[in-house]
């Protein structure tokens, strides 16, 4: 048997290895592309989704008697095998590519049409029973399926991500109610200011989590809206007028997810304002992941020269000199990624800034930006709760120590002395090192009860009604 | 009369002019940052934003029985005064400053209490009467009043940008019906694609400026959403239990904006979130703003060595040297408010990671930001409509001839003579200059009359059914 | 005396008031684009940079007999009268504006042409007696007059940020000598690693500095490079063969700045290679400047609950709640300013990425982000050090007592001891809260007086030869 | 034999792979980065620099007697081997990584360690009679090693980049000769200026990459600077007073590379201005690159509806619907490799800002982004030559005919007839699509000799002296 057969295309003809399922366009591409050294393979939601768009497309076809049955029945059993994850590996173009993504979609024809001929009963290449472009690809260009495949995959990429998001919600949900009594010291501009729980702290970073997660549901609603259909630019040319439907009501049944034939299909196929925007909310939750982080390493800083007021889990040794030191390795990883992604997101800015006219080329540097940036936050995410959060510990007397003597504390005397007044007293502790309480009481501003009331724990931490406190 | 008065704060006494409504606090603020050279005056939104602050603040707390009747009326007389303009001009500080928007309340403050004190018939710094902080600043924090007033502004200011959006969006309507008629070709990769009308070219820069004016107004909703009443840190100190929702109740009233209290204030006082989401979908708008005059630059480009498929109106002599030349100077511009603005994303997107703890102490450089990209994409749409889009006209002598010229037109037959053969078709059609129409009539490939039916404009610019068209 | 003269352009007649010195094409620009604001007046730089271009040039023509001596008399008179600062109020585009540059040197044409023209005996407006374009702009053109004023505006406008950051280096040098002996824990990673002197912590500060001042100095280099007498487009089309060596030399003489013809002057009309490299200095300084102000906020965090090493001057009160609050404010305002002028080079970016072919459409933005960035770090800087830095104080008692019960110290007996017992040490130090002095001796690992002698404050904040410490 | 060793950290036992050559704490980081899936072998030149600076590490304390002349010879000969390749698939951490590095220090200091103790006639993990930190990591930190191999590894590798982009450059002069005789219009603005020829235009591509190249060239020296005999802060604790100079000097000459110890090196140890300059210059190339390739695709556009001036040489296929269409998918690319490198600044840039106290501890992905961008630029730059430069052919006959057609000809006349006539000919060129020489002669401005030899192709393309030249 031979190591190679022959295929053609617009440049010529070319040997193509006999055991590959791809064709000479997926050659030439592979060959064209040596850039990053990441094949499409890495990426197995994007070959899902492509041969998902593949299928659907198919049966559209069939449902309009362009398609003969059994054609149509080839094209979805490969389409099916693929989706279980047979032949990734000859996904093999790399994932920034010229072209808007062609190389991608003939990548995806190739493998799928030769997977077909050989449920067909024929040999890899035997193009005259099945066509890479005429019948795996009739009726669809580039630029309708990839932006769609696209779509579809950055949709379903974010799964995981909001299971880890969740999951590091939850760590910090059950922190909160863990240190829910350790009273502490809240800082504004890394000054002391007025007391709070460390439940409260912790909660508040659960709420921020929570919230990126809603923010990211909300917008991946815009990966909703498909092309699939608008063929190379839009118009529709090659297709039939239901195609569009049919296509996109089988894609939404196969992927389970409840696609839409957009509105303008001239302007779905030129625009990338969807992924720009599900890359500005992604780095959003990363610039709060990075806040979230700081924090962790500022309040867990130290141990003797820093706030000290939680301790991180040790992981592993912090120093190759420095004996017993224990580094927030976990937290400095997770800002990393943060940067990451905020750089990723610039790239997406310029790619989706330099499409032109009606397409925009530069799709694959978005896409490949977009899914690495959920995969790493997804990473960083599960690596900050499973080997930071769950472990952390309070450091209750360094907690409690500051609190007694916070000079802000004053604040909660505001409704009662006045802020002139309450200015003074803290002025005064300040130059002295004396603690609030005893000012107060030495200058006779109020009396000890009232004081030991307004300055109970409960009291600090929520709103109330001082009305029944009155001074001395 | 003497032409200072005296006050008084942390740092001792200080002048303060005579004639000024702010007082001790605004005047070291202003000598502390002498940095961008805009005052907050510059933005009435803002001001007026925190005016109807310090209005609901005062009256739920008068509510509350906290403050006296009579400095709440001066307080909101006072505050009634600056939302028609009065004393704009004693909002001095720099917008961009230290402390968190301490002096920016400060500002507001003073001067609200200035005008209260003249309203109850004393003199400006009488602070005995009626105080900046005690008083105007009632239960209160900057660092809940800078927020809230910021998401009201944000919120406020966005309506002129959608009403300059809109007209940009209708003005390429109305232009895209005009062109209705204009065939051309479309093009992908800046290589000559399938055709397409001028008409539906434009509509899709009226959909693409529709959808960012939508998500727009998506994210904006996440301005509603305040921290009033969590005071310093969240927690509520010094306030009330009851306050937060009467002093949101009210601003929802006095503005007109249905605002609520967030649900974890500790997180809400925090969290520069929202922010980071409204400017990356400002960015979104821009870079989408961006490709479309990069589009008309590109249409118009010649006059005789270019596309020159459309004609932008001259608006001004183009060269110093080169005479009759006129350049895209509007769509140029635009370009460049574009780039300001991804820049200003940067920025909010460095100050949102900064942020400490309990506070963000950037949210100034964030606002800045924020109100000068609305301001300067307001600007843009504005000129762009009036003295671009308005008087485009199109050269339908070019746009015909490219059309006839084409190969790309092949695309058409694709489904009834295969992509095969269109391909061997095209090849010749390139090598040789001839065009398709010819070179499919003389191969035999269909007859005449099929070929005029495929390649009627109206088969061209959408889908069709072609099952009839049958080759020859 | 009519209030309006007439004059004509490309596009028709126009009323210009009489009382301005700029013409028909500025006046055009001015309508065109209301875009930020700010008009070139702000930047009194660019506009001399003009003025000392247009005479270079007139004298360059006179020279080569191109140009009459009374239109050379007239030219040289007004440009000089320009940089004396008058008619500076006439230069009135916006600085952001389309045409490449154009409208700000029809500005400066018209404004020079008329005040040339009052020097002559004139009136404004009467060009038959001397042209704007034929005599005011001979032999150029905006393409090289503009980026070749740009460039000399950016040189000069360097001057004032090189003084105030020597100014804040030197600043911190005093504090540096100030603080020589101040002992403490140096901090990696946030966590407490070895002794230092606060003397060196802030030496380095003042390192850093000078550092940013060299490789700006490198890098305004590229400002001298210049493509005057390239007109159009670098093929000096209209210009005499000698025109650019002597229109250079000129304005060397004139500016005091040492100017080079490009090598390649196609490629340098069209490059903003110079610019994009000079804002990405800019950006690293306001990254190190920012990364300087995070650790003064750092060290200063407290003043009981935070690391409290060092005492920022209180230039203001802190809050408008929390009576006797101190803030970072200075710092806070710098971060801010680094976060524009990190912005800034995003808008740089994208500008220079955007330019085509054989000129770059946006040096507008452009130079308007340089010169912003450069008044804004200015400013910055003489803030940080007049509000800040020269009032620093040093917390003795804080600092020494971290030193005494630091953990890390034990990092000094490596040599001796090793690191595995030294790990030992620091880990029963850390479990006990003992000091590390008390383990080493109880543990007989040393004897005291070696181990005094290894702890002296000298030898632990440099190397030192350990051969003669032997242990017990 | 046992299928693990039992290794001993800080944190307690681990039973390590008995094949691997990492110990313990390289073990545990694995276990905790499961961050890019990238681990250090995929940079042989980081782990090649790894392996010089602890040879020279080596031998610099064995010169001070500091090290026994067996372990030396160890360690000497274990660096050797990792710098033929040996054991690189054992550098196993991921690049993005928590702890400033210290987990890439320790798995260089154990993989050395354990070939060296198998060099010694030891096994692996026999600790006692060579260790990781004691001995193979002597007078060292993580914070001195990491940041001078980072330097190191950053120097080397932009050798390959330095060899692509002059292998480009050099395409570009080969085409720039090839065309130096086709005559073009040049533009401005995307509107049609003046003559030049292709060959300029290609030459002016040559320059900027060579511009490029000296530029990086110059900033690379930053890294020439290292920090080695700091230590942990740079205070050079547990070092010899000799060892800083001796171990670099001995670096220099073992890399080829000549570097210097920093001047102040506590500021050399937190600070990552050098890398964040060098990635700022990187950034400059990419944009360059980027504006170069849509020239490339501009000047390409068509065939028939484009500008049309060249063509790029066919590659491909171009698309899977569009029969015979070619696109311009190398230099789409290299765009997008660009978008990339720009996002890779701003991870840099955020990265370095994030820098606290005396270290950064976000160098890793510091390093991670440069390497990455300086490959992604190699390969683009080789993939750009290799596949479009050399193959770019031109279409003289739509050159040749936009020449003819060219209203902005006229500006050659300028210096003759004035701006204000040039201005009339080509208001009437472009309203009647005369040419300008008809124009010319029919109103008898110039005769028709004196006009041919002003618009000579020679004349048209340099500075001339006119004054030969006379009108009619």
């Amino acid at each position: 048997m031979s190591q190679f057969r022959i295929e053609h295309d617009l440049l010529g003809d070319r040997q193509v290895p006999a055991e590959v399922y791809y064709g000479v366009h997926t050659l030439r591409a592979k060959e064209n592309f040596h850039i990053t050294g990441t094949p499409i393979s890495t990426y197995p939601e994007l070959i899902n989704a492509l041969a998902l768009v593949k299928q659907a497309a198919a049966q559209a076809n069939f449902k309009l008697g362009l398609l003969e049955q059994d054609k149509h029945d080839a094209i979805v059993a490969a389409c099916q095998a693929v989706q279980t994850g047979q032949c990734h590996e000859h996904f093999v173009v790399d994932m920034i590519q010229g072209g808007a993504g062609t190389s991608t979609n003939m990548n995806a024809n190739e493998v799928i049409c030769n997977l077909a001929l050989e449920h067909m009963g024929h040999q890899r290449g035997e193009y005259q029973y099945l066509h890479p472009n005429e019948d795996v690809n009739m009726a669809q260009s580039t630029n309708d399926v990839y932006p769609t495949a696209l779509h579809l995959a950055a949709y379903r990429s974010l799964d995981p991500l909001f299971a880890a998001m969740e999951r590091l919600r939850d760590a910090f949900l059950q922190k909160s109610a863990e240190f829910s009594t350790y009273m502490k010291i809240g800082r504004t501009q890394l000054q002391d200011a007025v007391p709070m729980t460390l439940g409260q702290e912790f909660n508040a970073f659960a709420t921020m989590i929570n919230e990126d997660i809603v923010r990211l549901k909300e917008s991946r609603k815009l990966m909703c809206d498909v092309n699939l259909g608008g063929t190379a630019i839009g118009t529709g040319i090659t297709a039939h007028p239901d195609y569009a439907q049919l296509a996109v009501a089988a894609l939404s049944d196969l992927s389970g997810v409840q696609l839409r034939v957009s509105g303008d299909l001239i302007e779905a196929t030129q625009d990338c304002g969807g992924f720009l925007h599900l890359s500005g909310v992604l780095k959003r939750a990363a610039v709060k992941l990075s806040k979230l982080c700081n924090d962790l390493r500022l309040l867990s800083s130290g141990p003797r020269a820093g706030m000290g007021e939680i301790c991180l889990p040790a992981v592993q040794a912090g120093s190759s000199i420095m004996p017993g030191k224990v580094n927030p390795v976990i937290p400095e990883v997770v800002n990393q990624v943060a940067f990451e992604v905020i750089g990723a997101d610039m790239t997406v800015t310029m790619a989706a800034e330099g499409g032109q006219l009606q397409l925009n080329a530069f799709e694959p540097v978005i896409i490949h930006s977009l899914l690495r940036s959920m995969a790493l936050l997804s990473n960083a995410c599960d690596t900050l709760t499973q080997f930071c959060v769950v472990g952390i510990t309070a450091n209750r007397e360094c907690l409690e120590s500051n609190i007694e003597r916070s000079i802000s504390l004053v604040t909660a005397l505001n409704p009662i002395i006045g802020y002139k007044a309450a200015t003074s007293v803290a002025a005064e502790a300040f130059q002295t090192g004396a603690n609030i309480r005893d000012v107060v009481l030495k200058r006779g501003l109020m009396d000890a009860e009232t004081l030991n009331e307004v300055l109970r724990a409960e009291s600090l931490i929520q709103p109330r009604d001082l009305r029944a406190a009155d001074p001395a």
